[in-house]
């Protein structure tokens, strides 16, 4: 089960060191005058960075694109098949782990499904699978910019050091902020104390977990199917695939769970252009699974990466306990890199579930 | 999209006021003697019960197998379809939510969806349709019986108060004890602090949220597929289709994001009958997307219940202000209703993603 | 796989002698007044008659819709539920059956794949499950007459004795003189010399094969999906997933594989109207698996009926050789019954098809 | 819909001209040892080969796998992506196809579809889209060598110069004499006379039709799905969905509908070895879309290539009459190059088919 979407979907391919990483993206509306330039930048927003805590590894995520569009660079609405080479694979780091099972990754579990693994920096468990739903991603994200849907995910928990914002002020986060911070936090000053706790944590040869929040804005009224196609369940499955992800909510989310009734209903009423409106958005643009046309907002929770600096204890593929110490190249924190992500899976339900409710009405 | 599932399906049906709720079950393997009476009985599970806190409708949720059983009571491999005939409706309860959406519930979205409604009880939006759920739930939960997997749902929290029990000892839970219990909470103490708590709000004709928990045990290693079929992302879909879920999270959660890694990291180790486990079990049960071995824990998060006794503030489908106050029987909360569903959805993912784990090697 | 669709979907259910037939439509837009009284109608001419060459068993095919459909009799956009209850069971007659496998009959290949089987009236095999098929052909048809759609199916062959017409003239039939007819044969000459094989046939304890051609009028260019989901492709799998079809063809279809090119190419022209036509459709309608705007015309071969007066050898389930003869009720022909689910299928796939064309374009 | 399959299932991309064709082969089972070598000749199978009838196009079609093998060369059960690039392209031989519609050729209906195309040798209608589909089938049939399932397909007619063989006698044609022969026609004398017509048809600059058979051996009986997913069905949408093919047929097919059951019912008896066989395989090992141990046989009917070195009369898009006199490089028959890619999907369908079949069972 490569593939994810009903109508705009995606298939994507690829071991961390293989020789790439690549997909299909079926579904493409025809039509679309396709920025190149703007989706290089957008797969780019994925990348490490700078930043001392991210992951050595350096990649260009140069994405290739083999098909699907016209020689005007019009979408034809054909399949995009693309892939972004692995250039920078060093397998000898991994030879320690031919045999071991790294605690908390994915090793074991591969193993035990298939009988056989790529034990080279977690083989296609390995975040690095996340490039190609960047570059499908950028694709749905121009075809949603035409009909004035914007995204923007950003960084809002490391570890304890928290973003104060509340759902109802995620729709002022911009992405431009986003992405001039390293660590995909738009607020200078929290980004300054998540800074110094990464370098605490990097210090002790540890990890640590962290939230990315975001927002889809724009979204009409109308999106999602009934009962298992609801636009928050789709959400949900879209962000739970992403590797680290422990957790997801939207609107007032676990909180809302300690709430009264009275205290996180959203009243209807008509703004000043007409249009029906609630004047509280604690249900996250979403009632019993469809779009109401408010701010969709949501959460996904990030464990701390498994692969730490220190020993830990293990076993072997025929048994027998050790202590592993990883080389490798490895984030001290996810979430920097996982926001692009975000945003991408994001981008991916929302267009399917623009172009499904085409066929809502008869 | 009213199916979900790979090899074992559900397609489901029913608006709340309308003659019955009823689905189809394919995939189902042959050759499981169905037990009838066990089959109504987990039905059974989900209704209201006599607790003053629950709606009044009575529904004798009487299941009408219609196929896919032999003579035998034996499965035949082909599809169950089944119908629960909606017995105790009282549409004129409805008549006052015709032309007015009530707040955050699914009125307003299904009218700007498909520009017509059934505005009885929620339609298809109402939690009646969960009715479905937990009649394929029953025949997947007695086929994973066969393999030793059991599941364990249960309140953990209604509003603030929590029962204060870790994920590590979900397994220790029983459905005797859940079942027992007219909130669903095996513990007895918490239970009574709930009760008090849920005769305060119905008073103040309020309502309130909660968290369901749960645990799947005896899960082997292997189950879920790489990257979008990820076990813990199907389970998350699975849960938030659910009417008023929230939110979502595996193993350690949303706690996780603060931890480090070091914290939460699963050393794997050797037990004594020499099977391969971990010594702590904060991934719940999921690496990579995929089970291994040890017990799948969860919790789902639920909104209150959004028909309040007080009378609130929204618009008519033709776009003018009013107060609303709403009859019908209602739940002050959904969640002791919940338990039921959340079990059964956890039997559907877990049961196709056994069925689909077959092929996972040549 | 007891569903077939992508955006309008059927999942079927129901054995031979069970207590009923049914289905479920999900996908179906809303706001469509359903013509109840035509729903049943279309569902009628699936009815065996008054034709002494039909079987003898009488259902009444009554059916029974349990949800989508508005208080007002307009869709909803939920899924539609519906039964059809089996009312005219004698299991008594396949007494005889339940250890012995008839020859061409699905009762081998049941018991080989599920290791149980209902022996009575073939189960789920039989032609019975055709009327969920024709239901929700029913309602597929409603919607495709808002477009301008019109299909039309008709009995071509059965034995030797065919109905002398081209694919250019099928255009010509009216479902007024196929639906006059006893066996489904506009032409009453032809009809005649097929009404005098058929008794002939059933004096011997025979049963004989034939051919249901039909048009889609009105179909738009453009439907059909590259490269599987081709239009021509998905309307072999509707036809061939009915229980006796033996081939499908579209167009010049197996005629054309003797021809050469300069005899069946289809020139372009346009038409008094503006409009792009091809002034012969040797094609049927569909280029590289989309519609091009011409009369999609196909044919269905059926197999003669398999089970025969006659007494005929075969084997029981314990391996003994032995001679069956065959009590029930059963038709001596299928294609006079078939005719009406070739034109529901061709209803379900024409609809489905019109709803994904509408994400063609950005 | 580029994606075809339930568990084993293949996406696939690309364009004639574009820079390269590929595809992604998901839940191939983990295990089994690739023989690269023999990949490759298989895939070589497709390619036009020397004959003077065939296409001068001259591709190499070396495949490049991307992911999914280990570095022993063993399937990991993760997703294979490979890519074949398109080097012999020749864009300025289809500059006359800009702005004009070919006859019989998808142009138009991709036009009217998506508002726009690649011009260039039929872009993603191109017949040079199978090689994904051969790339895959390839795959598959490796892994049902491991089963005992053989697949044999040949070219059974050209034009009206037909191979006399009945489908009792498929078994006995053995691939190394099918691609021993430019046609694919095991029979020497009759290849003789295919080639004699063939040459006739090009000095005419005319083409011609044909068709292809083909054998599937070793398949276990309970293979296939009811109701949709009849191993019939499935392999009549992946037969129809190759561009050219015009009408499929299994068994005795369409002939079967002239005749009476007496003569083609296959009764059951037990072989020497205590295996249940029928006597006769007029079913095409085939019985309520279940597989029965029996041989499958069927024929796909393929039209005339519809492009002709003769002027045919058209239009522009602009909707202009013209006279097209068309270059580039084109098979006289699609016959030849299409036995291999029968003999790939039909690869394709069994070891879905087989992997599905797993799941029938508790």
């Amino acid at each position: 089960m490569n593939t994810f979407g009903t109508l705009f979907r995606i298939t994507t391919f690829g071991e961390s060191h293989g020789p790439a990483i690549g997909g299909i993206i079926d579904g493409m509306p025809a039509g679309m005058s396709l920025d190149m330039d703007a989706l290089q930048a957008y797969v780019n927003r994925r990348s490490p960075g700078r930043s001392a805590v991210a992951t050595q590894r350096r990649e260009s995520d140069s994405v290739e694109l083999l098909s699907g569009i016209g020689l005007d660079g019009v979408t034809l609405g054909t399949p995009i098949g693309f892939v972004v080479r692995n250039s920078d694979c060093r397998p000898q780091d991994y030879e320690a782990m031919r045999h071991t099972f790294r605690p908390s990754h994915a090793d074991y579990t591969y193993q035990a499904k298939y009988g056989v693994r790529d034990h080279r920096g977690g083989g296609r468990a390995s975040a690095r699978e996340t490039v190609a739903r960047v570059v499908a991603g950028a694709i749905a994200y121009q075809a949603l910019q035409r009909y004035g849907i914007e995204i923007c995910a950003f960084t809002r928990c490391i570890g304890p050091v928290r973003y104060d914002i509340s759902p109802a002020d995620y729709a002022g986060v911009s992405n431009a902020d986003v992405y001039a911070s390293d660590l995909r936090c738009p607020d200078e000053a929290t980004a300054q104390r998540m800074r110094r706790l990464l370098a605490e944590v990097q210090a002790d040869g540890d990890s640590v977990g962290g939230i990315v929040s975001a927002v889809i804005k724009g979204v009409p009224a109308g999106l999602g199917e009934p009962v298992f196609g609801k636009f928050s369940a789709t959400l949900a499955a879209a962000m739970m695939s992403i590797g680290a992800a422990k957790g997801f909510e939207y609107g007032m989310g676990f909180d809302g769970a300690c709430c009264r009734g009275s205290q996180v209903i959203d009243p209807f009423t008509i703004d000043d252009g007409g249009a029906v409106v609630t004047s509280s958005n604690h249900s996250g643009g979403v009632q019993g699974g469809i779009t109401n046309g408010m701010d969709v907002t949501f959460s996904v929770a990030f464990k701390p990466v498994a692969t730490l600096r220190r020993p830990v204890d293990t076993i072997t593929d025929s048994g027998e306990r050790v202590t592993l110490s990883v080389g490798g190249r490895h984030d001290v924190c996810v979430v920097p890199r996982a926001v692009a992500v975000v945003d991408a899976m994001a981008a991916i339900v929302t267009l399917d579930a623009l172009l499904q409710s085409r066929a809502s009405r008869i």
